[in-house]
């Protein structure tokens, strides 16, 4: 079975028409399909009008408990469930889950080295539970993960909406039966050599160029691990792995976003 | 195949320990099961917390724009999620739903007649997609349903948890291969004839003896609504109505707890 493994994150979840568009490109993919959407910049949201500073070091989430509730609330709450009930009204049989429903991505919590990130759940290949993803896909229902797991005895954490995408198509992809691409979908073409420029995206990255890339600072804080995440998909049996605007889903010449190759 | 349907709310879900107890009482259930939850309580201390005050009517709440986030938060993030992780931490294999989610709960906007309740979503006897949860029940996993619809064309809705309780219940009912009964579990043994006394719990209530304490007051403006959905659903196939604690689920005598008959 080929199966397309798409996120959406970035502005393309705040701003309702960029959302509409998005899921309209996503459901017309024709083969089997699996979303997963961030949701950072709502958390935000919800986080400051409850009086909470959100917390970051270094462009990451501290997740106190505090924060932790707030994710639970945005991602798994108010933005998965309206994911959900537009994909239903395109007649697309969308089901949202978090990691604990039906056990599907358990994670473990992350080890406090010099930074303490709190309630922030890890994954690895053996996370993802993909006898789960296929069995709703072959009976006709669209799994949509939101970026929480669950560690197994009880508890939620919030992990990395990018390594989530990364890792389910990289546990499918282990499968005999399975051919998975995956897609990073935002509000830019692709990768830029220069945010100012939004036309200036690469058409394709191999990874000596991404590793020279970060060495020279072409590339932002935020674009190291989604392209981290993207290589490390794609040496793990991932056959195609994109980066670039929703609409560019359904184009088969992959022109117009970044491709990326070993 | 027999099924149970649990509603749990009130104090249980907002006291850690009454929820552990009441959804071990729940794992304990031998047959086929499926839970629905309420959570207006923490509707209300998150939207104060947001300083937004909640608005109520006769008891109910009036769901506007910003309130209808709240309780989708609320419900399908927070409670319905962490309810999930800790079933799975007892071994029950928990998925949880809002009514978008596979299209499982449809629901219409209330029509405004002399109160404006809002974003909320009433439901009928074709609004339960029994396909759904029998084909979930049947390959071992147990549905955990919040009190939020949609309608269809993209927008979620307010529904109340009992009558979603209630609708299951019937819709499950009226498939031949189905017996099913209904649980209403809440903080005390059950209809109290005195407020005061929490001893003073029926053990059996008929509908004559309802429409009587409706007429002299004994009960009062919440339990009214959810006596109406009990006798409502028995007499619409369901074999078995009770109220009470969530210990007596396991409780094969009845004692201790009010049964419903017709």
């Amino acid at each position: 079975m080929k199966i397309h493994i798409v996120k959406i994150g970035g502005h393309l979840i705040n701003d309702r028409k960029s959302l509409h568009d998005s899921l309209e490109a996503f459901c017309k993919l024709q083969e089997y399909k699996v979303l997963i959407h961030g949701g950072g910049r709502k958390a935000d949201f919800i986080s400051n009008k409850m009086g909470i500073s959100p917390k970051m070091i270094q462009g990451r989430r501290i997740t106190d408990k505090e924060t932790l509730d707030i994710v639970i609330m945005t991602y798994a709450g108010i933005i998965n469930k309206n994911i959900v009930a537009i994909l239903q009204s395109y007649h697309c049989n969308a089901l949202g889950l978090c990691g604990a429903d039906g056990n599907c991505i358990k994670s473990y919590l992350r080890k406090v080295t010099n930074i303490d990130y709190g309630y922030v759940g890890d994954i690895n290949g053996k996370s993802v539970n993909t006898h789960l993803i296929k069995f709703l896909l072959k009976n006709n229902i669209i799994p949509v993960f939101c970026s929480i797991t669950h560690n197994g005895i009880g508890n939620l954490l919030n992990t990395n909406a990018d390594t989530i995408a990364a890792y389910i198509a990289m546990s499918l992809a282990r499968e005999k039966d399975c051919k998975v691409e995956l897609h990073f979908c935002f509000e830019k073409k692709g990768v830029l050599r220069n945010v100012q420029d939004s036309e200036s995206y690469f058409r394709k990255i191999n990874f000596h160029l991404f590793q020279k890339m970060k060495q020279n600072h072409t590339i932002t804080n935020g674009m190291i691990p989604k392209l981290e995440n993207a290589f490390f998909a794609l040496k793990n049996g991932v056959t195609k792995v994109s980066i670039g605007l929703p609409n560019c889903l359904n184009d088969v010449n992959n022109n117009n976003q970044t491709m990326l190759c070993l």
